[in-house]
């Protein structure tokens, strides 16, 4: 099912932006694995708005609460772990203009015809970016089981509206927003101590996991490993990274043009990964859509809060979607 | 499983470049679906080598025996499809010198920790490009699947090796050849007449899954949809596609930065993505390598034939893995 | 996953007895069915305890909430439905003793070796019957759906303890309730208005799914289907339900031996199952366990309220489970 | 799909009966797991035809060649295995008359509604049990890697036709042969030497997978585990099979009513279960059906050679789909 990914650490996400509450499903933690909540809630507070001042103010408390899966001792039982995140703060502002008027660059259209009169359109209902809270509650537990075994997932932003320059970031924003207008930006993913031969061959490899994770983050248009397509510009003599002696009998190679993975698996060398995050589609500028009952162009201004980037919020999405695959592969592993 | 992918339309690869067969099994055509066996060797032929002048001179037979689902009347009976080719021309060179010193770029090193010692490393084994063969099957019969339903698609080669003048392709990949070298690129696929809302939210999105697909394609290092990662760079009011009332009552956009898909759903609008294909990474050229027996370092010659570009091959396994992808989203589509 | 059963129409059960809450993700309902929130109460209502003398006095309330999934106009939107139970009355009574003393007849044994220490033993934990209330959610939206197509899911007490004579049930109940005791039974289950050609062969049929549903009902350790294990000792030409012209073009068979299913698939005549449902394993007696600290054999003395027949309230979830699997496979006969 | 079975352990089967081929990929064995393929032969050879006067004439050579996935070492490679068996000996009779008269018993009626005017009628198709020779393939596979664990699955006939007598089921269907008539008969198996703790709660419980596995062999129309059926007839004291200290710090059970499974988990004690096999629905008297074309009564009589009893045969596919199951059980247990 859509809402659903992993085939042994697998999480099940419910919920619409205004529906009554968001959550998820964990299954296939191996019962007695620690989970540290203190520390999940420091890793979804980093994903929470209001954070700074360049994301939107509305104030979620995204405090999870717990209602399964866990004992006393802070261990799983063998039971799926549910979390549940009540929508608290649901402005009263109508979304009903926004009913059959569909905003540019937002699911809008397609889950008209998708879903139909049914659908639930308020604060993008279950396309929000607010969707991405469950995802972070699955993969921050991912990242903890990860840790344990001394994998270490982190990401930075390499560039936000085409500028690489981190100091020069918030200005890039507070340029945007002041214009009604919004940015994107690349966002980097490193995972360190990965030990090799993780991952499968053809459709069950980490790039295949890891990009079908990440695409479930709105906003995400474009994936690479590596040097991704700046391969496609190299020779192959370039782009090999050759095998070289590592220290305590290791094999390293010389350059991760191979962003850690060969044929799927990883080699034991960084994994690296890039992902493009579209400008928020969300802006105060006027734009022109058309009302599908009468099928005639009208303007549309969408009112209310919103990130003028959303990438900030977006880093620690990526880590969640990230951990999810690899530890996915991770559990696979131990019994192939 | 790994060597399987899709949900409703369904195929799993098997074989070795070197074992006796490889083949797929397709699984989840509705019954009397017509398959046309005849245009279906007609797209094999386009990825098979010793086509032209710029791929690999193995001749291979590369015709597939059908062993069941299919009756007299070319339609499918409700069974699945199996496809067998025969591994006819196994150059009785020997692939020992390979066991223990794994080829830059190539899985041997991941997979030598991964599968141990009973690893088939034989012409790649289970990662040969060969395997490509079986997921052309698939994918060209879910290209006739969604040509019926006036859905197409098609791919071509954007770059090679950097270069983006068509007419220069066959000299690029000529000048790294004669180098001992090879050469990766770009190859763009487009697919028209894809009517809105396929696909589903979340992980179950047309991104996710045809970057899942597509990375089952050995050397596929980067997918991007739509601007991709130029929308990285833009802002909110350049990337968003205006809605606009089109002919017969249809809605468009004024351009396509999303590439067709909002909110993993198709909008109607042509699906566009880009895929970066590493460079060959069998090079005639010496490499460095380690033996992992030793751990000591070792020169690595790569002989035998070997494409200087496999970019124009992976042409045709780009349409068949976004057509098995989209078909599966179509079929699934139908009961929900 | 194990706490998850389908695959288009597919449910996810989490909780445990004692913890917070218990509940159920419900997936692949299409968009814009209507699912009657009071008609579901009312089916769940049949299953709740302390409804009769029969059952246990535990008062449970019982009253799902729902988190997602549907509209104010009582369809589904096209997201996941959750819903949840929180987990009221829990009897302080200490569950203490039998952390390591296993009950006889239930999955402590097992459940110790599988999930360890940190096993959740209170009140049978993830394996309570309580547990088969969302089981009841799940299969009570699915009966709606079914009821929609015209199709009916009836089940009835076949027998308890050995008695057949329904107006002898409830005696034989008391009778083993006044002795400490417990009594098990047989349920009967019946489809109507199911039309020919729904389910899949091998092991996708209608038997298995069902079987595979059935069994997730604790205490049930036997199905059969039409004649059942009658059939192993009859003659073919007895068994064979011969084919017959029907009213209105329609054609039946003479007898239903084969129970509405043959090769997997439903033949048009009534689905007719009977499944055997245990007695319940917590009785007053005193019962022989051991210690899996000392490896001693200890007496084991149960306290607390239980039913001591769980057949009447198994009669609900029988539905249930029959008719998640038959509407799966509805759904999957819509895309193929 | 409905042609595959297991999580970790999977194997898809392929074909009809009068297809080119019929065959099996198996997925999910750990790479370098011994496959004794001389062993494997002796176990189909038990379910062959033509191996004793009490089945079919039909001589199928049944040697199916391995197409890919063992190394020469006898290990496999990491790579699915796939395994085909040509359909040799096809009697050049006609189907013809079948194809719009239903065979009462069979799968024809409904496989016509299903699969429509492109089902292969001939010889069954698919549902032919012809495709229990695959099954084989891969339990017997699965069997061997549960013997490498200490597990031993061994089935037998508890009776043919109501008699319980194994000195008297010869002349039990020899009887029925003679009458033109066929029987069925109950099997059960044993699994002994499985560790507790193996099996999944709900869904994912042992009882759950041998059932769906086991009604994917054509004529089973019943399962159940331990005393069955007989527990719906005991009480709570009866039934419960008490703790006990066993040898080596080893706990068992004084009885086994629960047949070795409790909340779908091993308990260590010998897993048991009965299935019932249904009569051969091909006889030689004239039986009653109705041509779908005209909706008229016919006659029917099926001619050519077929089991007047399918049970012997259908041992070892009964010993196949139990260890399929739980070998599958045992793999997820590794990550869990």
């Amino acid at each position: 099912m859509s809402n659903s990914f992993g085939n042994l650490f697998r999480f099940t996400i419910f919920g619409q932006s205004h529906a009554p509450a968001i959550g998820v499903t964990v299954e296939g933690l191996p019962a007695g694995s620690p989970v540290d909540l203190a520390a999940l809630q420091a890793f979804l507070d980093r994903r929470a708005p209001g954070k700074s001042p360049l994301t939107t103010a509305r104030k979620e408390a995204d405090v999870p609460e717990l209602l399964s899966g866990l004992g006393p001792d802070g261990r799983t039982c063998g039971s799926p772990l549910t979390f549940l995140i009540r929508n608290g703060d649901q402005r009263s502002r109508d979304y009903e203009p926004l009913r059959y008027v569909p905003r540019p660059g937002h699911a809008d259209f397609p889950a008209m015809l998708r879903f139909g009169e049914s659908r639930d359109y308020a604060g993008g209902g279950q396309f929000s970016g607010r969707l991405t809270a469950p995802l972070c509650i699955a993969g921050g537990i991912a990242l903890q089981q990860l840790a344990a075994a001394g994998i270490r997932v982190e990401a930075r932003i390499l560039s936000i509206g085409g500028e690489r320059d981190p100091e020069r970031f918030a200005e890039t924003i507070f340029t945007a927003a002041g214009e009604g207008d919004s940015v994107g930006g690349v966002i980097e993913c490193t995972i360190l101590g990965c030990p090799p031969g993780i991952g499968e061959p053809m459709f069950g490899g980490l790039e295949n996991r890891i990009a079908q994770a990440v695409f479930g983050i709105p906003a995400v248009k474009g994936i690479e490993f590596g040097a991704g397509f700046r391969a496609a510009e190299m020779t192959g003599s370039a782009h090999n990274d050759p095998f070289i002696p590592g220290p305590e009998g290791r094999i390293l190679t010389e350059g991760n043009n191979h962003g850690g993975i060969l044929g799927g698996m990883s080699t034991g060398m960084p994994i690296v990964f890039r992902a493009a995050v579209k400008p928020t589609p969300s802006i105060a500028l006027e734009q022109r859509s058309v009302d599908i009952r009468t099928g005639e162009a009208v303007p549309l201004q969408i009112t209310g809060r919103h990130d003028p980037c959303i990438v900030p919020r977006a880093v620690p999405c990526m880590e969640a979607a990230a951990a999810a695959a690899l530890y996915d592969a991770l559990l696979e592993r131990r019994c192939s």
